[in-house]
Order: C-alpha cells, then sequence, then structure tokens
C-alpha cells in the first residue's frame, strides 16, 4: 500500500466501558487496559463516553471542589500515561465560571482540544442544570485529515437546537462523534436509533455514538455504541450490558466525503437483546454492579416460594453466580406447605444455600407483648405487617452478621399502590423488582427458564394465585384489582399522566381507578424510605418522579 | 377628607398564608377567609405568595395536565367569588408551551394581567427548570396610580438579571411587590434582609415582600412578610411560623414618589425569633403540618431517657398538644434504672399517655431463631441492631394498630455517619431532627425549659453522657469523636464542601476527619431509607444533598 493510500483510512475504536463513580484511579487504569486491547487494531482515534473519567452520573459529588481538582488531575496524567494515540474522554471541566460536562482531546501528553456539551437535561431522571454551564462553542477535532464535529449526548437529540450550535462549522466537518451516558429504559434503544439515524441524515455525514455501560444505583446504562452512515442506516453496533469495544475504519472519498468501511470486522454485533431479553438483562447488569460496586460480594434473600422472590433469586444468582446467593425461608402457619417446597425446590434448583426460620414463636412473643397494649388485635394489618416485619429483621439480622446484602422482591404493581410492608418485605439494599409491573414478572420466569432450557424456576411457581399469605386464604385480588388491570391502570397514570377522569373515559373500571389513584398518591411516604430499584421503564419511581409526600391533590 | 386626597393613599394587605400541597378548594377558601380579615381595613390590593393557590412546592404533580387544569379553574373561580377588591396571586400557569411560575392579578371577576417568573432556580433544594419556563416579560400594574413591578421569589435575588429584566420598564414604576415562598434556614432571614434592602434602594422605591408559611416534607417556610422604604430601611415585618395578615399604606407625594405611613399600624411586629428560638419554631411548625396535612392526629415516640427523644417529644407536644401524644419506653438489660425513670418523667412532666414494653424476651426469641443459623453472635453490631429493630417494630406495630405517627429522634450527625441502626431507631414517618446536630440538641432543651418555666425535660437527661444502651457500659464516643469535633467537622464537609485534605490542613486531627467522611460517604445508603427531617441548615440531607449510594470517591 503506497503512503499516499493509507492517509486516506482513519481507524477508530469506541471504548464501550464501565466505569464506577468517583473512583479515578480505577476509570484511568481501565482506560489503559482498553488502550491495551485496542493497540493491535493500530487505532488513529479512541473514543470513551461521556463523564467515563468520573463515573456518570457524579450527582453532588460535582459540588465538591475536591472531586473536581483530582478528576483534572487523573485527566492531566491519562494524557501523560496516553500520548502515543490520540483519545476523546468525557469528564466534568471545573472552571471559574462553572463546571461543564466536557469531552477533551488527548494527545502528545496534554489536552489539545475540548468540547463543552451544550444541550442540558432536566427532565425526568436528569438534573444537569443542578450542575453544569452550557457549552456554547462547536469544537471540531481533525484526525488523519478527516474533521470530526463532537457533541455529548442530549446535544443530538434536538436538530434545531444543533442546527444553531453548529452554525459556525457548516460545512466544514466530515462527520460527527457523540459521547453518551444514556440510561436504559424499554423501548430507549429504537428511539436512541431513530433520533441518531436522523441526524446523521440532517447531516449527510456518517456518526459515531459512543455510550457507556454499567449500572449506577437505580440506572442501567446498557452500552450498544452505534455507527450510522451519512444515508442514516445503522452499520454497526456494540453488545449490550457489557463492556465492548467497537472497532471501525473509515476512507476519505475523492469526492472528500469518507464512508465506513463495512467490512471492517470486529465488532460484537449485538441488537439480539430486545423485548423481555434486554430488561433481563437490564435486571442482571444492573443488579451485579450494585452488588459489588458497592464492595459486597454475597446476597441473601427471603424466599418466600412465591413468583417474586423466585425471579429475584434467579437475577440474583445470574449476576453474581450460585455461591454468592443464600435464601432463606421463614414460614409462619400461614405458609401453605407447597410454597414451602417450592422455596425449597427454587433453592435446590439453583445450588444456593438455604435456610430455614419458622417464625411462629417470635411472631407469639412479639404478640405477646404487644399484647399488654389495650386495643392490639392479632386480626387486621397490624398483625400482618408484624409477621413481614419478623421476616425483614431476620435478613437484616443475617445482613449485618456476616455481610451480606439483603434483596428486596417488591414488584412496581405493589410498589406503586403500597402493597407491601414499610421495614418488612421492603427491608434490603436493592429492590432489583421495583420497577418490573407484576404482569411483566412472569414473562421473565418464564424467559429465564427458556434460556436455562429447564424449569428452573416451577411452573406451581409461576401457575400459583398471588397471596401475601399473612393470613388464612388470603389473594392479593381480595384487595387490589387484578394485576391485569392494575399494571395497565399504572402505566397510563405514570406514563402517560393521565388523571382519574381520563382513565375513566378511556373505559377503565371506576372503582378500580378511584381506588389506585388514591392509593398510589397515598403511599409516596412508603416508597420514600423503600431501597433503590432498577429503572427499566421510562418513568420509574425514584429521581423520575418526584412527588410529594404531603398533599391532597387526588386527582 | 376631600376625594383627591383620598386617591393619594394606597392600602395594601399581604397575605401570609399557609397553604396545602394540591388543596386547590381548600386554599381557595382560606383565600376567601383572608378576604373576610381584610375586609374591615378596606384594602385597594390583596397580595398571595408564590404558587400559593396550588400550594409549594408541589413538584411532580407540576406534569400533570389534570392538576394544571384544575389550578386554573381554581384561580377563575377565585377571580368569580373575589370580584369586589384586586388580589394578587401566585400559581402555576399551564400554556402550549410550558408551565410558568405565576402572578395572576385578579379584578372584577378575571385575570387581568399576569407576571411570569423570571429567574428560576435549580441548586439546593429547587428543581425550577424541571418544571417550568422563564418569563421573559416584566409586568407592572397600577393600583389607584400607584404603579407597582411584580417579581417573584428569586428574580430580586440577582440584581443585574432583574436590572435587565426591568429594563423596558425603567422609571415607570413606583414600587415592587415580590411574591414568595422562601424556605426558613439558620441565616435565611438576615440573607433574604439583606437582598430586599439592596434591592428598595438599587431601584429607590418601596419594595414588599409577601412570603408564604407552612411546613411541606421537609420544608418550614417560615413567612416574616416585610415592607421596605425606598431607602432600603425594614419597615414592617410580620409574624414568623405563623399566619399572617400584615396591612400597609402608601401615600402618592407631590414629587410622584410614594411613601409607605409608618404609622398604619395593625402589624404583629415580629423578628423577636432569633438563633435558637427560630428554629425551636421551624420544628414545631414543620412537625404540626407534617402530622396535620397528612391527616394525622397522633404521634407515637419511643421514649429512652436521652437527650433525643425528650426533646423530639417536647416538640410534638408543642405542635400537637400533650392529649396527641404518645410515649413508649422498651427497656432492655442494657438500659439503666436511671434512663428509664427519666423517660416515665419526661412523659409525667408533659403529661402524655405513656408505656412501658419490656423487649427482652422478645429480644431473647429472636436471638435464639437466629442462632439456629451458624455464626450468629450475640456480640457485635447485629445483636445490637436487633434491639433497635424490635423498638422500631414495636413502634410500627402501634401506628398500624391505632393510626398514629411514629415520629424518629436521630439528629442530624447520627444520620451524617450512620450511627443508627436501619429499621430500628430510624423507623418512623418523621425525623424532626434529622437537621440539627447532637450539639444543637442541648441548646434547644434549655431553650424548651426555659420558655416553660421548669426542668421539662430533666437535668439529668442533659448532662447524661450520650450512649445508645445497646451493649453494657456503652459510649457513643467510642465509636464516635466527641461531638463537639464531629460537628464542626460536618458542618465544614456539608456546608463548605471542604475535603479530607482541607479539614486536615484547618487543624482538626486526621484520625478524626478520616474516619468521619469515610462514614458520611458510607452511610448514604442509610439516609436514602431514613423518613424525611425539616430542614433548618443551608444544607440539610435530602433534595439538598444528592449523594450517589454507589461510588468511590473518599477525597
Amino acid at each position: 500500500m503506497l503512503e499516499g493510500e493509507e492517509k486516506k483510512t482513519v481507524r477508530i475504536v469506541l471504548c464501550q466501558a464501565n466505569p464506577v463513580v468517583g473512583d479515578l484511579a480505577g476509570n484511568r487504569q481501565k482506560a489503559m487496559a482498553f488502550l491495551e486491547r485496542a493497540r493491535p487494531l493500530k487505532p488513529d482515534l479512541l473514543i470513551f463516553p461521556e463523564l467515563y473519567l468520573c463515573g456518570y452520573p457524579p450527582e453532588d459529588l460535582l459540588h465538591r471542589s475536591g472531586f473536581l481538582k483530582q478528576t483534572r488531575q487523573a485527566l492531566l496524567d491519562l494524557a501523560g500515561q496516553f500520548n502515543e494515540i490520540p483519545l476523546l474522554i468525557g469528564w466534568a471541566e471545573s472552571t471559574d465560571a462553572g463546571v461543564y460536562n466536557s469531552a477533551a482531546l488527548l494527545a502528545e501528553g496534554r489536552i489539545v482540544s475540548n468540547y463543552r456539551k451544550a444541550c442540558l437535561s432536566d427532565s425526568g431522571i436528569f438534573d444537569e442544570t443542578r450542575y453544569f454551564l452550557s457549552g456554547v462553542e462547536p469544537v471540531v477535532i481533525t484526525i488523519r485529515d478527516v474533521r470530526w464535529a463532537v457533541t455529548i449526548c442530549e446535544d443530538l437529540w434536538d436538530l434545531e437546537r444543533l442546527d444553531s450550535l453548529f452554525q459556525k462549522i457548516r460545512s466544514s466537518f466530515d462527520g460527527i462523534l457523540n459521547l453518551s451516558a444514556s440510561p436504559f429504559y424499554i423501548g430507549k434503544h429504537q428511539k436512541r436509533q431513530d433520533v441518531l439515524s436522523r441526524c446523521a441524515l440532517h447531516f449527510g455525514c456518517p456518526l459515531i455514538f459512543c455510550n457507556l455501560v454499567g449500572g449506577q444505583d437505580e440506572l442501567v446504562i446498557d452500552g450498544r455504541s452505534m455507527v450510522f452512515g451519512a444515508d442514516g442506516r445503522l452499520l454497526f453496533q456494540a453488545a449490550g450490558f457489557e463492556e465492548d469495544l467497537l472497532y471501525v475504519e473509515f476512507e476519505k472519498k475523492t469526492d472528500a466525503k469518507i464512508e465506513c468501511k463495512a467490512d471492517a470486522g470486529n465488532t460484537s454485533g449485538g441488537g439480539e437483546d430486545e423485548g423481555i431479553a434486554e430488561v433481563w438483562r437490564a435486571l442482571v447488569l444492573g443488579t451485579a454492579d450494585y452488588v459489588k460496586k458497592n464492595g459486597f460480594t454475597k446476597v441473601l434473600l427471603g424466599l418466600s416460594g412465591g413468583v417474586d422472590s423466585a425471579l429475584a433469586v434467579a437475577i440474583a444468582v445470574e449476576a453474581l453466580g450460585s455461591q454468592n446467593v443464600v435464601g432463606l425461608s421463614m414460614p409462619s402457619r400461614f405458609n401453605s406447605q407447597q410454597t414451602q417446597a417450592d422455596a425449597r425446590q427454587i433453592a435446590e434448583n439453583l445450588e444456593i444455600e438455604f435456610h430455614t426460620l419458622a417464625i411462629d414463636k417470635v411472631l407469639e412473643s412479639f404478640s405477646g407483648l404487644l399484647g399488654s397494649v389495650k386495643g392490639w388485635s392479632e386480626k387486621g394489618v397490624a398483625y400482618e405487617n408484624l409477621q413481614a416485619r419478623i421476616r425483614g429483621m431476620l435478613l437484616m439480622s443475617l445482613s449485618n452478621q456476616f455481610g451480606y446484602l439483603v434483596l428486596t422482591c417488591g414488584n412496581k404493581s405493589e410498589t406503586a399502590v403500597g402493597y407491601s410492608t414499610l421495614y418488612g418485605d421492603t427491608a434490603g439494599g436493592l429492590a432489583a423488582l421495583k420497577d418490573i409491573p407484576k404482569t411483566m414478572v412472569y414473562p421473565l420466569c418464564d424467559y429465564y427458564n427458556r434460556i436455562r432450557g429447564r424449569k428452573v424456576i416451577p411452573q406451581s411457581v409461576i401457575d400459583r394465585i398471588p397471596s401475601a399469605e399473612l393470613r388464612d386464604n388470603q389473594k392479593d385480588s381480595d384487595w387490589l384489582p387484578e394485576y391485569d388491570l392494575l399494571d395497565q391502570i399504572l402505566k397510563e397514570f405514570i406514563e402517560e399522566k393521565w388523571n382519574r377522569e381520563e382513565l375513566i373515559s378511556q373505559g377503565f373500571p371506576s372503582d378500580a381507578v378511584e381506588k389506585v389513584c388514591r392509593l398510589i398518591y397515598q403511599n409516596e411516604y412508603k416508597r420514600r424510605q423503600n431501597p433503590p430499584g432498577i429503572k427499566i421503564t421510562p418513568c420509574a419511581f425514584g429521581k423520575d418522579l418526584r412527588m410529594p409526600i404531603t398533599h391532597r391533590y387526588r386527582g
């Protein structure tokens, strides 16, 4: 190959990496490890995602000048270590005026260029104007004669604003680079594809989207970095829900346009995780990262023999390995033989450590003590809650004794209407299913059994009529609408923000609507004290949905 | 008095009212009640605070179109009912473009003018760009020939921005009206006075500040509405921490300037609550409003005989009356006779219902059951936490049985470093002392005894060396630095955002600094599941301080 020909090619590696918030040294080391993997590909540029260096989102760590100073130092150190290949990386840039969400181009041991995110988001889970100033200057970096406009995440989501940002650099770039930390929810990947494809087409140039991957508190960022052609076609996609390295080559053509070499290979394909499969992977990654990044190895769950705890324990085993999962059955006289047997069977199928602690005597001792207060009753909600709380305490006692993290098993349907006992079944460190509607628990169980090729979760568990088993012959539907109906109402109420009138006029039964709306509003106090859960829908409880506890609106 | 003379006077009534978030009908009725009180004063204008009509802050209710529609309807209804006197009132205004934080002038049965808040805040507890668009147009309303520029809260806090907003109306207004919902913290009132006085002086005209009052979740808004002269002097101030009606008269002088008539009287004075006294009132109002606005009548607390629960129960009695407070002593073998006697004495002094439930047998039964798991130990943190959790469960059981709200007693020092048991002493609906450093607990107890004129909180309680009494001879200082030191470190770390290095270089002992910083970072998971508390410092845990749970920063 002649020297002149070779110059027409640009090799770019997207480093879809999983950083830890605040772990500046660790994230820098991980960047070096990605460099080692990429080196044989002789790349001209490496790209790391939005805020990769400090982890995403750092939240109020961004208000600490020490953190910002250390982030800058980590960037300079990385520039020094990394001097052989240019590197574009996301970081939090502190200036006298304020902090920017920036992308620095490191080369020859220093910062040679820096772009500041222009379009900040304050909707949903985002609080960007709490932390960042908006950048106003476009930045173009030139890599082997190919000019790339640099953008960060939301910058691409509003073409009108982007046009205005790009005004100064109109027709002076050949492609667009985008560093993102774009969190997962069902439907988000398709939405991203549409937005990015439209953007590539709009500017008539290739577009590279380098996304972060990993779980961080309630968020899962799903990776699936992508490359689009100038015609808006998706050319390459990195793996979902895991670290990946995506290599792409571009050729500068005679008409000065660049084209992605479709046969460049070395990509992981991806794109196979859709529907229930991607939810499964989000739950597994979110659980694994929450446990490990917080320094835990093992988790502990209450196994009731019900379908929610069966799914939660399957997720835990997938995330951490069966040697790191402990199940605890805590039956009372209200639990049927069948559910107890099912709990044991699930533990056996998953090959996890399993203990049984029957709670009847403790329940008796507790209730006996409470009986000395006039008015205490062994019939009713207080007595039911007491059972759930004894279980929560046993789990927490073992958690404290052995250093296990407790996973709770409550789903989104229960969380929404407060069908749970505060400090009882909600006691724990992570609520893996908090954003999973009950009607999605079943297909997830089926999916898991299918990928395992056997009924790890017994069919009897999946088929049983839901019950909390806190009194004789109790069924969830005694108190709640059937889950099919409940979940439909919840979706419209939470995601579409429909009010009671709208729900009723759409044909939902008015008694169910009245009850569900009232319960959602009334139970914010309970949700506020629940452990964090993994967001998988467009609107999860948590930072996504900031309701007052105290209020009298019931519309 | 001649007709011509009378025209020179403008009578304004500031309605410092306490609305409930989302209670559109109730807030409207309250406005009518204020009108009845004001009517004999023959006012030319009534002013209600920022977002008064829907309550403050409505948070994500503002994302519900039904809520916004009902707010508009409530405003129109109020305009119809209120047609005799012009009324300026804060509301959430929904438009096709988005929502504004607005002030409507109602007169003759309709909205005659509307101002949209220009300067939005996203710092601290505020999320305003999440909800609101910024207004860009200044609005001047004319009341009996006197022209008033309308502003809302933050609008006045940045004179440069305000100058730019006022450019179009330069020298065409005689005074400034400000509708606020400005939350309390220590030092805020003085800060407000400085800002508002400077603003009056800057524009050389009188300034009226009409503040909301009331508790809403973690916030207390303290009222203390104020009127400033053109020279920046504070002329009148409404009461703090309670509803009030402040009447002021202005006279238009021959030089066309207006002057406040200082002898207009009928004001409550106020301004006497400073230092520890205003903290006390904030805690009482915050507790009363949280309990009542959430539909509770009675509260329940664990009384250990310690100083924190003594203060919490005193606040509860002040907020709700002794007939609405129930104390529960739950001794174990680790509690001294003296602390148990003190608990009883406090209950007697406060004349509240009091029960004793000794937990030893339940503890034995629980620990016996846990003993069947190999490795369970009756020495160590797990066993200590078990005791605290048994107490939390007893409180919650009685709460569920009798419908009492449980108040927790943890202070800010404990909350910061996680010196508490999750689901144990943190179990409850409201953490009244969550933002009170331990070193402020003592002066609050002294203050309470002083205003009651006797040792309601016994001196032995105030003098005792702090201990959790979860094992023999335990002292808080076995595990924590002395509270004087701890609270100093916490203040600098939380409010000034100093990091470890800075703290050590300021002379704090490095071992204490290392430990405290580590504990603060590590215990976010616990704080995230704590009940809401009442903000009294510039930076409280909660919406003020949004730290990730998962992170490895220790700087």
